[in-house]
C-alpha cells in the first residue's frame, strides 16, 4: 500500500524547506505526494488562506507535511489541525551537538493539548468596553491526551512525565485538566509530577534537565515550547507533529522567514526532522531513525546554512543529509 | 505626615525577609508600621488564609509590604491585589553585576495587567465532562494600564514599550487589549512595538536586550516575567509592585522557600528592593535610589547568602545594606 502524503509548502521559506524534506522522504520510502496550497499567497489570489480543497486533502490523506504561512498562519494552521482531528501537538525541543544553544543540555518533549483551552474559539464582544473569551477544558480531551502521553513515555522508556498547568488560579478548568491527566497516569502506573506553568518558565531556564516530557494545556504548550526553543538556539531546528486518531500533520515550528525567503539558504533541518516524525508515525521507525541520525550528523560537522553561521544552501544541506542516509 | 505601612510577613522566609526590609525602611524614613497576618499558618489556626482585618488594613494603608504565602498563595495575594485596587503589577527583571545569570545583559520591566484576563475568576462546571473559564478584557482596564505605561517610560526616558499578546488567536480579547494599549500610546506619542507572547518567549532567550519595558495581559505577564527571572538567575532577586490609584502593595516575586525557612539564611534582597519601590511610590525617590544602590553594591562585593554561593545570614546581608546606606 502506498501512503498518500499531502504536501503544503505555504509561504516564504516553506516553499524551499518542504521540497527538501520531500526529497528525503522520496529517498527512503514509496509515497504518493499530493501538493496543495495555503497561506498568504493563495489568500491574495483567491481570498481564502486555506482553500476547501486543501482542507479536504489534509482531512483524508494519511499524513500532511506543512511548511509555513505568513500573516495568515493562524487561519491556516488552526483549521489544518482540526482537519486531521489532532488532539496532541508533539514538540521536541532538543539541543544538537555542535549547534550554539543557551542551554545545550536541553532535551524536552512537549505534549500540548491541541483542541481546546483558549483555542476553542469562543469570543464575544459583550459591550463597547468588554470582550470575553470562553476557555474550554474537558475531561475527555484531557484523558485522551494523557493516554497518548502514557503510551509515549512507555514506548520511549521515560520515567514518567510532568504536567504543567495554572490550576492555582484556573482552579476549575486547569484543575479538571490536571486531575484528569494525573488520574489516567495513576491508573496506568505512569509517574507524574506537577509544575505551575510560571514556575516551569523559571525552572527550565535554571536547569532544563529537571524535565523530560511535559504535558500541558494548549496555550501553555504554545508558550513553554517556544521558551524551550529559545534555550536550544531558536525555532530553526524544531519539528512538530499534530497527531489525530487516523491521520497527522507535521510542520517545522519556525515561520516563513521573509528576510531570507527566495534566497535558497533556509535551513531545512526542522522540516526534515518533521518528516522523520511523519515516517515514524506511519510505522517506518527505522527510516525515521535514519533520517534523524543523518540530520544530526550533518548538524554536527556537515555544511551549514547562514542561520548556523555557515554559507551552505538549502540544497547543500539536503544533499548532505541524503548522502549520509546511504 | 507619617505614612502607614502595613507589613504582612506571611509564611516561611517571608517572616525573615520582611523584618529585614522593615529595618531598612526604618533607617531611611519615618513610617508607622502595622503588622498583619496572612498565609498557611493563619489559615491553619483560623480557617482563613486572608483574615478580613488584614484585607481592611491593606485596603486603607498608604502601602503594604508582603512577604510570601505557602499553599494559600493565590488565596492571599489575589485578594490583596484587589484590596489595593491594583491595576498594574510592575515587575523589573534585571541581572546584577556579580550574580550568576544565564543572560547577564537582561534588564527588563514587565507591566502586567493586574485585574482581569483569566484572573477575573469566572469559572463554571457546565457538565460532568466540561468546564469553562471566562477570560475578560476591557478597553478601560487596558487603557488605564497603557496610561501608566506611558508615564512609566516617559519618566524613565525609555524609547517606548513593547506589547506582548496573543491576538492572532485571541482576536477579540487580546485584539481589544492590543488596540487599546497601542491607541493610548499613539495619542501620547509613545512608541510601541508588538510581539506575540510565544515569540517573545523565544526571542527574550536569544537576546533580552531587544526588549525594555513589556506591557502584557495578566497571565502573559505572570509567565513571561517568571521566564525573565530564569534568565537573571532565579526568583530570588526579583521585586514587584502592585500599584493602585491610591495605594499599593509590594512583594518579592519569590515564595516561602520551605527548604531554608527558619534558618535565618534567606536572601532579603528582593524584599529590600521591593521596599525601595515602595519608597519611590510614596515619593521618596532619593531614599529609594539609595536603597537600590546599597543592595546592588552588597550584591556585587558584600556578604552573600547561600543561594548566591555565600554563607552569610539574612542579618549579615541586611546589616551590610544598612551600612552602605550611610
Ligand atoms: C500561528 C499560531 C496560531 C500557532 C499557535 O498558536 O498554535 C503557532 O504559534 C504555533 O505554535 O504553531
Ligand atoms: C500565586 C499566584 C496566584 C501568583 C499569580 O499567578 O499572579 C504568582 O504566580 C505571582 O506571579 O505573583
Amino acid at each position: 500500500m502506498t501512503e498518500e502524503i499531502v504536501v503544503i509548502p505555504g509561504d516564504g521559506i516553506g516553499r524551499e524547506v518542504v521540497p527538501a524534506a520531500v526529497s528525503v522522504l522520496e529517498a527512503v520510502g514509496d509515497f504518493e505526494f499530493v501538493e496543495a496550497d495555503a497561506g498568504d499567497a493563495v489568500e491574495a489570489e483567491t481570498g481564502e488562506a486555506l482553500p476547501a480543497e486543501t482542507y479536504e486533502l489534509a482531512a483524508s490523506a494519511d499524513a500532511t507535511l506543512f511548511g509555513a504561512a505568513g500573516e495568515t498562519a493562524a487561519d491556516v494552521i488552526l483549521p489544518l489541525r482540526t482537519a486531521v482531528d489532532s488532539f496532541v501537538n508533539v514538540r521536541p525541543a532538543k539541543a544538537y551537538p555542535g549547534v550554539d544553544a543557551l542551554r545545550p543540555e536541553t532535551d524536552l518533549v512537549f505534549l500540548r493539548e491541541n483542541t481546546e483551552g483558549v483555542y476553542a474559539g469562543h469570543e464575544d464582544r459583550l459591550s463597547e468596553d468588554l470582550s470575553t473569551l470562553t476557555r474550554v477544558v474537558t475531561t475527555s480531551a484531557s484523558e485522551r491526551l494523557a493516554e497518548f502521553a502514557c503510551d509515549y513515555v512507555e514506548d520511549r522508556a521515560y520515567d514518567g512525565f510532568s504536567v504543567a498547568h495554572k490550576a492555582n488560579v484556573m482552579r476549575e478548568t486547569d484543575g479538571r485538566f490536571r486531575d484528569a491527566v494525573v488520574s489516567v497516569a495513576d491508573d496506568r502506573g505512569v509517574e507524574t509530577d506537577e509544575v505551575l506553568m510560571d514556575a516551569f518558565a523559571t525552572r527550565v531556564c535554571l536547569d532544563p534537565t529537571q524535565f523530560d516530557v511535559v504535558v500541558c494545556p494548549n496555550l501553555a504548550g504554545d508558550v513553554l515550547s517556544d521558551l524551550a526553543a529559545g534555550l536550544v538556539g531558536g525555532l530553526g531546528l524544531l519539528p512538530s507533529a499534530n497527531i489525530g486518531p487516523d491521520r497527522a500533520l507535521f510542520e517545522p515550528v519556525h515561520g516563513t522567514a521573509p528576510d531570507i525567503a527566495g534566497e535558497g539558504v533556509a535551513n531545512p533541518s526542522a522540516t526534515i526532522v518533521s518528516a522523520a516524525m511523519l515516517l515514524e508515525y506511519l510505522g517506518y521507525d527505522d527510516e525515521g531513525r535514519a533520517v534523524r541520525d543523518a540530520v544530526e550528523s550533518v548538524l554536527a560537522d556537515g555544511p551549514r546554512t547562514p542561520d548556523l553561521g555557515g554559507d551552505a544552501s538549502t540544497e547543500d544541506v539536503t544533499h548532505a543529509v541524503l548522502e549520509r542516509l546511504d
